[in-house]
């Protein structure tokens, strides 16, 4: 599939506004997502407002694509509209647990990648930003997001200012596997990163690092252990906070 | 997008074999979804054989479509081929933490909707399992999944034997905040879900079940907070077994 296959994230995009009519058709695209139970617990909200987009951007560490977008929408597993709709019928609602925060947090990140889908088709570029989680507390209070909600992704939305090339991806037997998990030997981790490790710009960040290997990149500048620890716990406590904890 | 708006989940499938070449084709589109750095922290299990399905089916409550589909894919939360590799490049992960597990279900979750989207273009029809996150441990057992891997949707693939009706969905105003989030006054919520209370099936809902509002139906017989409960506290004892609750 043509759309799919060409999927490239855009983190420059030109000043060409997105029109009310194109963002409300993508979202409708987005919405038909499958979802647990056909409840829809998620939300999604919209920044345009130059505003908010500078109030948002620390909590994507300054990424520069939040400020230039023209549109950010920020996907929340979202219980709160559900459970006040059970409390007003009647019906008392047990979804203030982990499993709950789950199920709502998946119904979010289909929503959001069928808006991505539909917005790739409409001419769109896309960034995902995994920010979202790491900073979930501050995107709360900027949002005011009430309890039962919690942002789980970020998109960026705009017309593409770069055509950067197909990323790498590992071959499609080093993430499939076939009736069973086929755990991998030292023999197939050499043979599956292979590609990966030999690019210039692998190389290159190495080099600049002034590290060994392209794994030490990740392990000791991207995603270190303890930002990870520090950020396991922030959103753990958040979780509680907004109401999810409760089992 | 036509693809897009015409889902409908697909329950029932005909005898007919999805052939070896489309399902890669399919994995092949979905696995250009974003990842997180390009990490891709996820894996994809592919059941066909008959007795796999079999003992598979009861962790999904026996819905018939396990054994009637002709694939069932298993998604993944998957560090374990990252940390292997880590580990052979001279690097020390840090993904044994809350943090690395959500960022590596976004990952399956974001390629699973890219599935699905791929496979309804070529004419197939899907149906998501939430089931997946209640017997994950169950799961781990059948498929064989080693730490750092948690199973985290199931979807049934077939060509489609039912031409359900289009779900209903909430009003896209429902669902969207403009630049902060609105909460629902109670006159909001009434609007909001008038129309899926009104529908015939909704009421057949009701009356079968003795009760008095549909939200109950969700309350007292589907998504029950005492099964809700005990299925968080499952989860996170697979997330601690499995590793990811080092924090």
């Amino acid at each position: 599939m043509k759309i799919l296959k060409q999927h490239r994230t855009i983190r420059r995009y030109t000043a060409r506004e997105i029109s009310d009519a194109l963002l409300e058709s993508i979202l409708e695209s987005g919405i038909r997502a499958s979802t647990t139970g056909n409840i829809q617990v998620y939300s999604v909200i919209v920044t345009r407002d130059e505003e908010m987009k500078e109030r948002l951007a620390p909590c994507h560490f300054n990424q520069p694509m939040v400020q230039e977008a023209p549109v950010v929408l920020t996907f929340c597993a979202d219980f709160n509209r559900f459970n006040k709709w059970c409390r007003q019928r009647d019906a008392e609602p047990g979804y203030d647990n982990f499993l709950s925060f789950v199920t709502a947090a998946i119904d979010a990140l289909l929503v959001a990648q069928n808006v991505c889908v539909a917005a790739e088709n409409e001419g769109l570029g896309i960034c995902y930003l995994g920010t979202t989680t790491y900073m979930a507390e501050q995107i709360i209070d900027i949002l005011e997001l009430p309890s039962g909600v919690v942002p789980v992704t970020t998109v960026t939305l705009g017309y593409p200012a770069e055509q950067p090339p197909l990323n790498d991806r590992l071959p499609l037997e080093a993430v499939v596997h076939q009736e069973r998990y086929s755990d991998y030997s030292a023999e197939d981790i050499d043979m599956f990163y292979e590609e990966k490790e030999a690019f210039d710009s692998s190389k290159q960040f190495v080099e600049e690092n002034g590290l060994k290997t392209l794994a030490q990149v990740f392990t000791k500048v991207r995603y270190k252990k303890e930002d990870n620890i520090t950020f396991s716990n922030k959103l753990l406590a958040v979780l509680k906070k907004q109401g999810f904890m409760n089992q």
